[in-house]
This record gives structure tokens, sequence and C-alpha cells, in this order.
């Protein structure tokens, strides 16, 4: 096991009915700015439970941040922040809404170009304290201090991260992801498991307590996966999945052991050039690195394919060949689509995404051999 | 799932070499008060490396407090706190240690009669803030806000509790573990496994996901517990016991879920009446609760003895009962004595202890069904 640190301050509230107790977690005086995404709140009732449960509190609104939100949108809260002296911010929506806020967060605070701390990793040296109501069960964003911002002048997607930027707490109630349609809980299952992936089926590090905890996460979401498909409104099934989420990316299971992350890197360029949803894009990736990698993973990918699917028979190599097409198997069997070609993605991506990684200079997974080429050739994989 | 609240802000610096980083995790400028136990660190370096680490610090001492740490002892060391108006207190030790700081740490600020805080109920509304270097893996408490205290002139053994009682660090370096002898490393897997099942072993509660992050943390035991025997200098299977111990009481795997602890108010009086290690009134009590509660408990037991025993075979019953029966064998292998006899205890304990539990109006165990008569039958059978 490797030295680390685990720090996680974020308050969970879990459960139905929870958003009533909003005014016990926000600071009392505060100047609060909501801020959401494209309307879906209106419609699944939570606008309302939000402004019912403030009623009275110092409460502005700013919403209509995207999927995978823009940067351009963030800086117009940002100016409203400063404009009515917000002091705290209460992002209500999905991962996209979380992660927009937690960078207007940042940049209300920012002395230079707020830019710079996505693509300079300039540091987080402060940020308006934040909150949120989450809906949708995917990033795990409600529990850790990162955040993806997409830029559509340049379509660029950066993540950048801080301890400023953990929520003080996170409200979730499963019952208000009963109105999500089928590509956003399909997304949000293979997001989560993708996350326990890249923190999971790296190399073996003497690690089992971490490797059991992320082979609970990887079991509880392929049993409850199917169920929520034929009784939609099952409550503990949502309640499973969100959780699942959450834990998925908290710090917990990344504890003392290697991380890849090389799918979300090379997933997060092929959203940004070509509009494919974060979900998407990691179910079009995550085999392509696993088969470039195939000889670095395979003693872990061989114990997945034994823990997670109950294979037994054959080599190592065999049995590790066999885990990457069940696992591709699975994201099909959830609806989503794993080859470039289905999503009408041809051969110039290749080169493309490839060029980019390229142009950062980054050399990706856990061990640091997938630079440009290496991109392309897994790429190629995936058409 | 029940709905629940989480938050755990103590931060956990891991692995080897990492007491060197006191200096900062301490704020700056405190005036410290160092706690430890009998002497243990002194043996193992332990004492030597703090001292370096704080060269240059306002740092006072105060030893000798006992394993099960005494009410009176602590109470000596609040006079140190007032005359030296100590800012910070440093636990040295294992989960004695950490409690007895705790505990230290709230009454040093309470206005009225400390004791109040643990027959009482009494509300802990401050404490000087804590930290702590773990030097035995068992109790959990390096990651909770629980403490557990005995006083000697009354054999009385109670547990509080508070948000204000989380260490702001703990330090967990596995190497400091390596000089522990066979009888703390048993009971300390004891405590462990028995932590666990407190939160686990109740009754279905449709969370899945915490039912593994549970088994994950007994599987690992079970994996580990023979290695350290064999091998005691493995440093990477300290660290899995290590880590497994802080995470079978930090609150993850008993959010939403019912919890018991039955076995633990019942072994405390064991202990403060007669002397028990806790592990050792642990093994005792348990497979007592278990027969009681048998009907009570007969689906998880089954699923307990399938998910980590491997048991296929015969109805629910037989499975929970060859359940029980494999748990009390493997404290019994790890060379934990599992009968009260066997530690020279006779039957007159098993009123004395249910006169205990009538006297303060205990009804034990996650449906409350175990009272004065239920633990005097259950103790019958421990004999």
């Amino acid at each position: 096991m490797q030295n680390f640190v685990y720090h996680n301050p974020v308050r969970i509230l879990f459960g139905e009915h929870t958003i009533a107790q909003l005014p016990t977690v926000i600071p009392q005086g505060s100047r609060v700015l909501m801020v959401y995404g494209q309307g879906s709140i209106h419609r699944n009732g939570v606008y309302q439970q939000v402004k019912t449960a403030l009623n009275g509190w110092s409460l502005l609104e700013f919403g209509g941040l995207e999927a995978n939100p823009h940067y351009e949108t963030c800086l117009k809260a940002v100016e409203i922040c400063h404009q009515e002296t917000i002091t705290f911010l209460l992002a209500v929506g999905g991962g996209s809404v979380l992660d927009g806020t937690k960078f207007i967060a940042a940049a209300t605070l920012f002395a230079g170009d707020p830019w710079s701390m996505l693509a300079d990793n300039a540091p987080v040296e402060r940020a308006l304290p934040l909150g949120c109501v989450l809906t949708l069960p995917a990033t795990g964003s409600e529990m850790n201090g990162f955040s993806v911002i997409s830029r559509e002048s340049n379509q660029e997607k950066r993540g950048f991260g801080s301890p400023h930027l953990y929520p003080q707490f996170s409200i979730l109630d499963p019952s208000t992801t009963f109105s999500l349609n089928d590509r956003q809980v399909a997304n949000g299952i293979v997001d989560t498991f993708i996350h326990v992936m890249e923190q999971y089926l790296t190399t073996p590090a003497q690690a089992p307590l971490q490797d059991r905890q992320a082979e609970a996460i990887i079991l509880t979401l392929l049993e409850e996966a199917p169920k929520v498909r034929t009784i939609p409104n099952d409550y503990a099934v949502r309640a499973n999945l969100m959780w699942c989420a959450t834990q998925g990316l908290n710090g917990l299971i990344g504890c003392g052991v290697p991380q890849d992350w090389s799918t979300h890197l090379i997933g997060h360029e092929l959203t940004a050039l070509y509009g494919l949803d974060h979900g998407q894009s990691l179910a079009v990736v995550l085999p392509g690195v696993w088969m470039f990698n195939l000889k670095l993973k395979q003693a872990k990918l061989a114990h997945y394919a034994r823990r997670i699917w109950g294979m037994t028979e054959g080599s190592e190599e065999t049995l590790a060949l066999a885990a990457i097409e069940r696992t591709e198997q699975f994201f099909r069997e959830l609806g989503v689509k794993t080859r470039l070609s289905e999503y009408g993605i041809g051969p110039e991506a290749v080169q493309a995404v490839a060029d980019r990684i390229k142009a950062r200079g980054l050399t990706l997974g856990e061990q640091g051999n997938i630079g440009s080429d290496a991109v392309a050739s897994l790429l190629t994989m995936r058409l």
C-alpha cells in the first residue's frame, strides 16, 4: 500500500424529504445564489422544494448551466456573485451543475484570469462556500473537490480541483431521481463504473481492502442496474445507485493505490470535439485503454474477471480478455454504445484527439505510458 | 435504506514516516499536551519520533493512561490542561489512549461534573482540539467521535460521543504496530470484526452497498489475520489490518442501516466487573447475542454464512447456526477464548451483569428486545 492522505469533510444528508433541511446547513444570514441547469428541476418539483425550504432567505437564482458546463456561462454567474455580493452558492442539479458551481465559487474569488485554474493549474487558494442538492447520481462531485469545465470558444474540456471546492454539504434525496430518463440513468451508471475502474483496474498494490471496497460498488451496480429499468420508481434501487455514485469518487477507494484516469482524459477530448455525453465517451475509450495496456493490467484484469464476473477458466490472459469483452457488453446492455462509428465519428477523430494529447504534453495512465501515439493506437481499436 | 447523515472530517495521514509530518497538522503556536499510556511508545521508538518531530514546540507530557482508560487518571490530566493552559491534545498510543484523550478534551472545557457526560448523556458542547498518532489498530477511535471510559471507584465503563471529539488528524504508520504482542493483535482483530458485525449482522435493510463494504472489511481481516502471526514484520499485512480497523468504525458501513451494539454494551460490563480485555469480552458475548436473536437475525446470518464463509448447504436456520459456530471458531483460532469459564468467571456473573443492565434501564439490540432477562439468558449460554 502506498502512503496516502484522506480527508473528506463533506456532510452528506441522505434520504427522503431531506431538502427541507436546507435551512439547517446553509449558514444563517447568507446571501445565496441558487445555480441550476436546463430546467428539469422545474419539472420534477425540486425547484419548488428548495424555494419552500428557503422561504424568507436572501435567495437569487442562476439557471441555464449546460451539461458539460460552459466556462462562458459560468462567468456570467461570477458577475452576478460580484454584483450581488453573494456569500453562498447552492448547486441544484446533477454533476454538471455542481461542477459549474464549484468553478463559479473559485472564479469569484480568483484574482487573475480564471481560465488559468483550468489550463495552467493555477492554485485555488479560496472559494465561496457551496452546498448542493443532487438530482442525478453519476459524477461523485457531491463528495469531492473536483470539477470539469468546458470552454466553447476553443472546444476545451478541463478539470481542476482544490480542498476549497468540497461542498459544505450535499443533500441526496433518491426520490428526486425518479424522473431521470433512460439515457441519463445509463450514463450515470457507466460514469460511476468507470470512476471505480480508474482507481481499481491498474496494477496489484497489496491493498485488498481497497480492492474489495471497489468491488462492492461494482457488484452493487451490476445488481441494481437491471432493476432500475424494470421498476423505475423503486426507492431502494435509486438510493443504492445514488450511494454507489457518491462512493465511487469520494477518495476512499483510491487510498494508497495507483490510479489511471486515462479513459477520462481521452474521453474529455471526445466530448469537447464531438459532443459525446461524458458516459458515452468513457464507454468508448475504456476497452481501448485496457487492450492497449493488456500486459501491464493483465493481473488485475484477471482478478477482476474472477471477483466480478465469476470467471475461472483459462490463462490470466484469457481471463483478462474475457473481462474486457464482458465489460463492453455490460455497457451495451445498458444501452450505451461503445464504438466511435456508432456515434457517427470517423477515423479523423483518432489523430485529432491524439494531437490534442500531444499539444498538452500529456502522458497518461498509472505508469504514464500512454502518450499521443498510444492514444491513436487505442482509439483506432475503438472505431 | 434508512435516511442518514454522514460527516467525518478526520484527516488521515497513512503510511511510513508520517509521524514526521506532525508539525504540518498541529496548529502553529499550540501549547500541546502529549498523552500516552503505559510506556510501550518508549520501547517501540514512537515517543522519540514524536519528540523529534515536535522539537522546539511547547510540549508537555502526560503518561500512564491505562487500557480501558480510568476516569480518575483522566481527571489528573484535566488539571494539567487547566494549570498549563494547554490548547491542543496529542494522543500517542492505541484506542484507550485516544479515548482517554477525548474525555480529557471534553472535560477540560466542561462546566459541570464531567461524569455526567458519561452517565447522563450531558451534551458535549465543546472540547479542546486533538489529534493522534495511532500505534494499535482496533477501536476505530482514530476516525470517529466516540470514547469509552472506565471509572475505578464504582467499576463503571461508559461511552459518550460528540462531533467535537473527532480528531483533527490521525497519523497511522503501520510500522509502529510491528512490536505489538499476539494478544494485542488478536484483540484488535476481534474488536474490528465485531465493530463491523454490530452494524452489519442485524436485519436486511435493502442496503447492498453497505453490506458489501462491511463484507470487504471482514474478508480482508480473514485473509490477513493468519499472515500477521507467520510474518509479523510484513508491512503490507500490518497496513491492511490498520486500515480495516479504521474503516470498521468510521460511520461509513453504518450509513442507513439498523445497528445492534448489544455485544459492546454487555461486554463493557464484563470488563468493568471482571477485567476482561475489551476484545475478549466481545468474543464471549457475540455468539450469545446471535443465538438469543437467532430468529430475528436468521436471514442476515444466513446471508453472512454464504458471503463470508462460502456456505451453501441447508436451510436458512442451518446456515445461521453454522455461521455462529464458525465465527466462534475464528476467534479461537486467533487465540481468543470465548467462554466465561475459560476466564475463570463463574455463573455469578450472569445475574451481576443482568442487574447492571436492569439498573441502567437498558434495552439493547437493533430492535430493543434485549433487556436484563435476555442478557441473563444469553450469558448463561456463554458460561
